[in-house]
This record gives structure tokens, C-alpha cells and sequence, in this order.
């Protein structure tokens, strides 16, 4: 990445570390082929592709490398969980419980099989963006098929009580998955401990390439394939595998694992910092979000009478990148559904920050972006008809 | 890969071009990022999106960047282009047409589809593997949505008259897409003098990487995505584009381009030489596939009284990598759909050996594999209770 520019969008564009470059480059040089040729052509890449299932297998702490798919995407995960189950057990019934803050990756997901005559209940979340258990119990009809409520957040971090929903969906033999695309090599994850059925995970999260994710699957469950052809993955999923980005995201899943407990504590360090100095540079904002259960390295603030695509575009002159969303909906021009879904209202929604930390971030960032910010905020202020003129000199 | 091994098996395992490994190791130490970023950090990735582009839409002589979609692999493409259709157009019809030697991305995403209530008229070949237009013709119905007809076989090598066939899917409005995965930087491509709707390709076909291929739609074709989620890929595609695989194929598709007429010239001497040697190290064999329209570069004999997974074990044991069919269905032992078609028996199909030539090959390698070739088939004779003991010393 440009070394200029100060990173707090590590959501949206994390760098690949030095290790998985070195290990991608490598692979390259060795040119391995194809993991499915009947010759000794494919060995070295089954045995590469083997490897990074195994490290994967290992971040997830799930017990049977079989059950772990490789995908494109974190998206491509979630559509395959969720269509997979559904398209297979629409005879049983075609209903479908989620929740009303979820990625869209899942949102467009459901809405499509709505055009297929799919129905689906969307449970509220508090003002802290937090699932209620008991609403996903009470939603649970005789002809709900499947359950799927994100494990943390991707705009304001909240992680969901999926332990507490799996006991649930166990209880009523429904399935369930998790779209941890954001929660997978940043918190600790333990797909036994939290009982879910499937968990959708993406390789870019944890400083792994972009283009390369997977599906946890528990062995049983019933669920198509999304790509029918060859039978690789266990047939559980077609196409030549992407081996460079399996690779890829291997070693990165390997370093996450080894890593976690201090990314966490330098993460947690700085939004700390962030949150202790916010105050002396900017009035008159809102930090969304569980302030006790969310993502160590995610602060979603929102700031009254701006616009967040403005600021986003003035710190970028600043050489410092951050988010008002998710990287997948920029050019949708909405306000968040998650914002307005914890009871902001539109012009907050429309004025809100996603600053995501990463391992290369440092207390000198922090204090440049609130600098940063507190110019461009006091900037759009002074534009604003919105903004009140007593309180100007504090903006 | 291995410099040792004499790589007769192009179609499964191509190597990547030092040109294409030095671009992929140079984005990936740029650390390019994600296309769909709101900042500075993105708009190296987007550029370098826009080039692969480019390169892609040049080399299948497209008129419009934004016709072609990335893919994760030809096998998404397939799934993408059939099941995004059928499920689009599910009110007008649900009947579709294609041959009986289609590759099993092509099958098995028609299977899928009757399970959903489709139905699928499949078109017969002649003993060349060549599909009649007039059959598919008659095979369309007034509930007749799509025809899907492979550009090539990956078995035999059979061109299909594809520009005519698409004359009557035009004249009968029918949306028409070809499995182009074995041809697309083989042999010259133009979508618009094809008259197709939807083409599908893959990268590694022309020695980029694995896990990464194309979906070009036709503007104004109605199909539904096969991922759904962010607006990435124009709205026709979500989920974060695999950068690096992308960069790789856009060289590759130049690199196809610029060198095809040279690769056919090569690919074709080899072919004609191992024709022409063939009889004088092997007897009782027959070649598949249509000697006036294939794939350049591609051999399926059918060598009699043996099994063509033995061959490619003692191969193997010599350093010589062929296959007996496509990786994608190694593993799966039947006897090929596309031998039984033109007219093979079950043990000629059992025998045949696919042998396909690429950039690397010499006439060395030719001699070399026809050395082992006879060899191994002695040795099989030798055993084969099929085999007639007075042929033994021809053998």
C-alpha cells in the first residue's frame, strides 16, 4: 500500500503481511498447477492446499478439515450457506429467520430467495445493536428452515450472543449460520463452542489476499453446492481451486492464531486512546456500538451536521483513509439500515465514521487523524444549514 | 512446477508465464488493496482492475469492458451464466437445451436445475463430437429459455458451429450461451461474430492462475446474479474481486493475444508429428474428435485392450503427466459421457488417453512420451485377458 497514507479503514483494505507475500511469491515461483490432476503435477499443490486447510481448520478450532470449504469471498460463503441450505430443504419449508443489521451479502441473499417465494423474518436489535435470543426463539415458525445472524457487526462491531441463539436453533432443529466475515482471525473463534451449523469467513479480514474466503460446514448438514461441475472441496464445491490465495490465506490464518492476543491489545490500545481524546477535538457526536462486547478494532462514531462521505473525502486529502461503511456498499448511496436500524436517525446515520485499527497503526495515527478531523468537521460546520451558530466556535 | 516432468496435460495443469508470475509478484509487494474503497488506498487496485479488463475484453474481441465479469473460475461462470438465466426467466419457461457432451460444470448446474423443476432437452453428436444446428433447432420450444453449448470439448477437441447455432437462437429469441472454458486464448475469439449471449472463460486456460475466470453477458441479457451482496462487478457480481488472480489473467489474456497465431503453429507441428508417429509405436488405437475443426492443441486416442488410468500411473512413474479426461473429474471413475456419445464402447472409452500440448513442449517431449507410451501399453497387453495373444508381438 501507498506508505504515505495513514490506514484506519483496515476493514475495507488491509495490507498483506510481509509473510503471506513471501509465501504468495514463493508459490508463484514454484508454479504447483493443478491440486486435481491425476499426476505428480498436482502433488505439490494438493499437498500446499491440504496445508491451508489445515491452518484454517486450526483458527476456527473446528475438529475436521473436511468440513472446511474454500470459497471466493467471504459473499461467496454466505451465499452459499444460505441458498445451499434453503434451495435444499425448500420441500421442509421456506422460511428463514435473520436479523435486521446483517451485511448485505446476506440482506441480497434473502432477498433474492424472496423472488423464489422464500419468507423471512427479520428480528429488531437494541439500541446497542445487539439480537435478542428471545426474539430469534419467537421467530422461529414450524416452517423456519434456517437461522442466520451475523457474529459481529461490520459497521458498528457488536458481537451477537451465537452461543446463546445456537442452543435455540438446536432445541428446534433448525440450522444455523453465522456470518463471522468479520469476526474470523481478529476475535477468538471456536465453531464447537458456539454450536452454529455453518460460518462464513474471508481471508482479506486477517491480512490474507482478497478474492479468497470459506465455509465452515458442519459435517450433516444438510446444504448445495452454489457451483456444480468437478468435485473438488469434497464436492462441496466445483471449480479449480484460487491455490495462490488459499496459500495466501493459510499463512495469514497461521499468524492470526499466533498473533491474536497482542493485535487485540495494541487494537484496544488505540481505540481506547481514541475514545479518551475524541472529546478534546470534536462536540457534539455519538459512539455507536456495545461498548462491551464488540470488535476490539472497530469505533463507529457518529458526528452531528456533517456528512461521513464528506469527511471521508477530505481526510483522503489528508492521506488518511477511513470508512463511513463497508466497502461493499460504497456507491450505494443509502443511509445505513444498521444505524437507522439502533435508532439513529437519518442525518446521524448520514454523518457517521468507521475508524478499523490494524497491526500497522500507531498513536501517532491517532492523533493525526484527530487533527485531521477536527479541521475538516469545524470545515463542514461552517457549511452547514444544519449546524446551530452559537455553537459554532465549539464545532 | 517440476522442470523434469514432461507436461503433456496443458488443459489441467498450464503453467503461469514468467510474465504473468512477475506481475502477480509485483502487485502483490504493491499491496494494491480493495477496488471498492472510498479512498486513496483503492484506487491502485481499481486501476489495476480496469487494465485486466481491458486486456480480457480485447482478447474475446468484446466491444464493453463492463460486459465481462470476473469470476472465480470457468466453473462459476458456467454456474453463473445457466442458473442465472434459468432462475431470471423461470416465468416464461423452464426448458432448456444443450448436448450430451458437455463439460460437468455445464451437467451437473442442469442437474441442479431439475431438481427445481427445469427440464432439459440434450442434443446429440455425430461419431466427430460435432452438434448439429438443425437438431438444436428442432429441440426448442416454445418454453424454451436457454441453450448452452460448449465452444469446444475438453475431451476431444470438437469446435461447435456455434455462429450458426446462435443464428437460430436469434431468430428464436432464445437466450444462448457457450462454455468457452477450453478455448478463450487458444483459439481466436470474437463474441460479436459468435452472435452468442453469454460466453464463459478461465484463466488458466491461457496460463494465468487458477481460480480466476469470466463471465461476459451481453448487454441487456436478463440474468440474475449467482452472488449476491455488494455492487461490486458493475452489480452483476459481489463480493471483493481476487485482485492478484485478476492481474495475473489480464496478462496472460495479452499475452494470449499477441502470441496466439505462434502457439497454434507450435501446438499444431507437435500434433501432427505425434499423428504421424503414433503407428509405428502403437497399434489398434483410434483418435477422437473432429480433425477439421478442434482444439490446436489437444490428442484423445483410444488405445484398445488397455485402461487409460494405468497409462497415466506408468506415465507418471517416467515423468510424463497426461490424463485420461479433465481434472475436474478426476476421481470420479466412470467412463467419459462425451467418449460413449460419439460412439465409443465402454472399454475404448476406458483406454483413451487426452494429451495436450503447450508452450513448453518440444519434439523431444513427443518421442520421449511415445518411447513410454509403447512400453506401457506392452506391459498392460501383456496382462489383459482382453488382449489376443496372436496381436501380443505387434503389442
Amino acid at each position: 500500500m501507498h506508505m504515505n497514507i495513514i490506514n484506519l479503514d483496515h476493514m475495507s483494505a488491509n495490507p498483506l503481511l510481509t509473510e503471506v507475500q513471501e509465501a504468495m511469491i514463493e508459490a508463484i515461483r514454484k508454479n504447483y498447477g493443478n491440486p486435481s490432476s491425476q499426476h505428480k503435477l498436482g502433488d505439490q499443490a494438493l499437498a500446499a492446499l491440504d496445508k491451508a486447510r489445515d491452518s484454517v481448520t486450526r483458527l476456527i478450532h473446528a475438529t475436521n478439515p473436511k468440513e472446511v470449504v474454500f470459497t471466493s469471498s467471504g459473499t461467496e460463503s454466505v451465499n452459499h450457506a444460505i441458498k445451499g441450505v434453503a434451495l435444499a430443504k425448500a420441500d421442509k419449508g421456506k422460511h428463514i429467520v435473520t436479523s435486521n443489521i446483517e451485511h448485505n451479502a446476506v440482506l441480497r441473499t434473502l432477498r433474492r430467495l424472496k423472488m423464489m417465494d422464500f419468507h423471512v423474518t427479520s428480528v429488531p436489535v437494541d439500541s446497542l445493536g445487539r439480537v435478542s435470543p428471545g426474539e430469534v426463539e419467537k421467530a422461529i415458525q414450524d416452517d423456519t428452515i434456517l437461522v442466520s445472524i451475523m457474529h459481529s457487526n461490520n459497521e458498528i462491531g457488536t458481537i451477537q450472543p451465537i452461543e446463546e441463539i445456537a442452543k435455540i436453533t438446536r432445541k428446534k432443529k433448525v440450522i444455523f449460520h453465522t456470518d463471522a466475515v468479520d469476526s474470523v482471525g481478529v476475535v477468538p473463534m471456536d465453531v464447537e463452542k458456539l454450536g452454529v451449523d455453518l460460518l462464513s469467513f474471508a481471508s482479506n479480514t486477517f491480512y490474507g489476499p482478497t478474492g479468497v474466503g470459506g465455509l465452515w460446514i458442519r459435517r450433516g448438514t444438510m446444504i448445495w453446492p452454489l457451483l456444480d461441475g468437478g468435485v473438488q472441496e469434497n464436492n462441496k464445491r466445483a471449480g479449480t481451486e484460487n491455490l495462490l490465495g488459499i496459500i495466501g490465506m493459510g499463512v495469514a490464518a497461521d499468524l492470526a492464531q499466533r498473533n491474536m492476543g497482542s493485535r487485540i491489545a495494541h487494537a484496544k490500545k488505540l481505540k481506547a486512546m481514541l475514545l479518551r481524546e475524541l472529546p478534546n477535538y470534536i462536540t457534539e457526536y455519538v459512539i455507536n456500538g456495545d461498548p462491551e462486547n464488540g470488535l476490539p478494532h472497530l469505533l463507529s462514531v457518529s458526528i452531528k451536521y456533517i456528512e461521513g462521505e464528506s469527511i471521508v473525502l477530505m481526510l483522503d486529502e489528508e492521506n488518511i483513509a477511513v470508512s463511513t461503511r463497508s466497502a461493499c456498499a460504497a456507491g450505494a448511496l443509502q443511509a445505513s439500515h444498521v444505524l437507522l436500524s439502533i435508532g439513529r436517525d437519518f442525518a446521524d446515520a448520514q454523518g457517521t465514521l468507521v475508524v478499523t485499527f490494524g497491526v500497522d497503526n500507531t498513536e501517532e495515527d491517532v492523533l493525526k487523524f484527530l487533527s485531521a478531523l477536527k479541521a475538516s468537521v469545524r470545515t463542514l460546520r461552517e457549511i452547514s444549514p444544519l449546524f446551530p451558530k452559537s455553537a459554532a466556535a465549539a464545532g
